[in-house]
């Protein structure tokens, strides 16, 4: 690769020109600005960008990390941070932790593990010099990312950070399935089984508590023994939609759209028929939910704006605009979901 | 940020001692190691890879260009590509060019809008000194990503790049057509409608011939009414899909999943079953797959097999070990597809 001095000495001038050449400063005359351009481009000189940021100290790059890209969260929220990061006029680039693709889900409680690969790429991070790093999380909880110590402007999307000094940025899990409930009970439903996911998972929990809500509200009592768990995926919520439909439950609610399909699939060998004879609804409006017969009425996950948000608040810190706002207190700011309706929950 | 200079002063050794003990250079005293050693943790130091890069002209980095990393697709050859690196000692960097989501599906035939973003990636990879790069296409088609003159390595993954010194990781289209539909006449199925994507689109025009070569060895004449294109997308298939029944069919043959789905619905709202008053396959095996009812039976991509197929021959280039090959033809791998069987495909 051809060097800046290189091109200064075969158009025999001083690398402190062509730097100003490539900078558009004035102060070099038309004949020899002309010249040192056509010599960049005729040996393919390249500005390095990052050279430049170590004498900077700013490279007007974000650094990204997911936990793991092929979680059908990820790429949304990636979208979101680099369409807002390209209008303000910021690159990024992509680490991908392959958490999920390395072990499955036996990693969230084991810190060593974990560490062994975020902890080098922090370290990467730092040294390409990024001006700030937002971390995209595969599912909501409290993740031990950021240190105490940690003098790069951070943010967490779609989790928590333990490290107060980390804004989070987050769905609004309580009042989507609050506002998905409330639905269904105007739909007449009022006995309203609910597929969740893991037990101690924060979605599960903070959608419970929406359900709950909704009944206390509408002045229904709370079954316990209508609320199953099924862990997310479709196989388990097969099983326990089983369970749920020896009760007199007219409609399902699902955690994931996934689990829908469990109870579709559960219905369909009945001879049943989702929105027909049982109400279903599910959540994360992934692909899959408008491919379902009938299609499945849904909450959509607000992926893109999760990404603009992230930017926001970490713009907000690396130009020093969080200051204060970062000691008072933790700062968590929760997006709204969007409602889906198709045709999975009927009128009774 | 630390440097191994401070590093050097405050230890009261010279740079290079600081710089032999991190590379683990012996001739340093015991006491001298651990010393530093405890320096370099309590400060913090971080060893600069890009400028080791700079230096040793060698980053151990492999830039990763994905044409948009939202695509199905991506990012499972994204895991392909990353995990093959990580077991080879080699770093990775993900950007995304976003090309669907800033233009849909305006910008294959736009080669200024294109390079608008290519170009800019491409010197940025230069900038930071990958050692190689492989490019993801969104879908198979000949681009001009490469010029004659690019000096990194690179390899073309999912597409043809017009550069022949380039070489290409594909599918085998065909093959995987011609399977399918064996199957499906080993089934007891001789006519078979056929509902393809874009009507110019390299993967329709091979899934096609596929479908005529296992046509012609069972002895079944061609007829090119039953065929049909609907562009890919699901609203298009469910359109094709009524005019295709009109017809005597027993079986249709979608080039993917989502358009399967239009069938499905077509289907459904007629009263008929897929798998069994109508065969259906897909081709994909996208998530939406195995949520169908009955499930498809469909084609699975080997995206993790194209990912580690691509890095194996870039380190070959990158190694000198293919210098000979690329001289004499354009290299091209079709990585074989895998058959999925599922219930939509019943016997008569």
């Amino acid at each position: 690769m051809v060097t800046l001095k290189e091109i200064a000495r075969e158009c025999n001038v001083s690398p402190t020109t062509v730097s100003n050449i490539l900078n558009g400063k004035p102060k070099v005359s038309q004949e020899t600005r002309q010249r040192v351009l056509e010599t960049i481009e005729r040996r393919g000189y390249r500005p390095n960008y990052i050279a430049q940021g170590l004498r900077k100290q700013k490279t007007q790059m974000i650094g990204i990390i997911a936990e793991d890209i092929a979680q059908f969260t990820t790429p949304g929220i990636v979208e979101g941070i680099m369409s807002y990061c390209e209008e303000r006029g910021y690159r990024t680039i992509v680490k991908n932790l392959r958490l999920y693709a390395r072990w499955r889900d036996s990693w969230y409680e084991n810190e060593s593990r974990y560490h062994s690969i975020l902890d080098p790429t922090l370290k990467e991070l730092n040294s390409i010099m990024v001006d700030g790093i937002i971390y995209i999380a595969g599912h909501a909880r409290i993740i031990h990312c950021f240190s105490e110590d940690f003098k790069i402007p951070a943010v967490m999307a779609y989790a928590i950070d333990s490290n107060p000094a980390i804004p989070s940025v987050l769905i609004d899990d309580e009042a989507s399935a609050y506002e998905m409930i409330k639905y269904m009970i105007s739909r007449g439903h009022r006995r309203i089984g609910v597929i969740g996911g893991k037990v101690n998972n924060i979605h599960t929990q903070q959608r419970l508590l929406g359900y709950q809500k909704a009944l206390f509200e509408e002045g229904i009592l709370f079954n316990p023994s209508w609320i199953r768990y099924a862990g997310w995926e479709q196989e388990g919520a097969y099983e326990e939609a089983k369970e749920l439909l020896k009760t007199d439950v007219t409609a399902v609610f699902c955690m994931a759209d996934r689990m829908a399909g469990g109870v579709y699939r559960y219905l369909d060998e009945k001879g049943l028929r989702a929105g027909v004879d049982i109400a279903v609804a599910g959540f994360d409006n992934q692909d899959i939910a408008e491919y379902f017969v009938p299609g499945l009425t849904t909450t959509a996950l607000p992926l893109g704006e999760i990404g603009h948000t992230s930017v926001h608040i970490l713009l907000d810190q690396m130009e020093g605009r969080e200051e204060k706002a970062r000691e008072e207190k933790p700062r968590r700011i929760y997006i709204p979901c969007t409602f889906v309706e198709r045709d999975s929950v009927h009128r009774i």
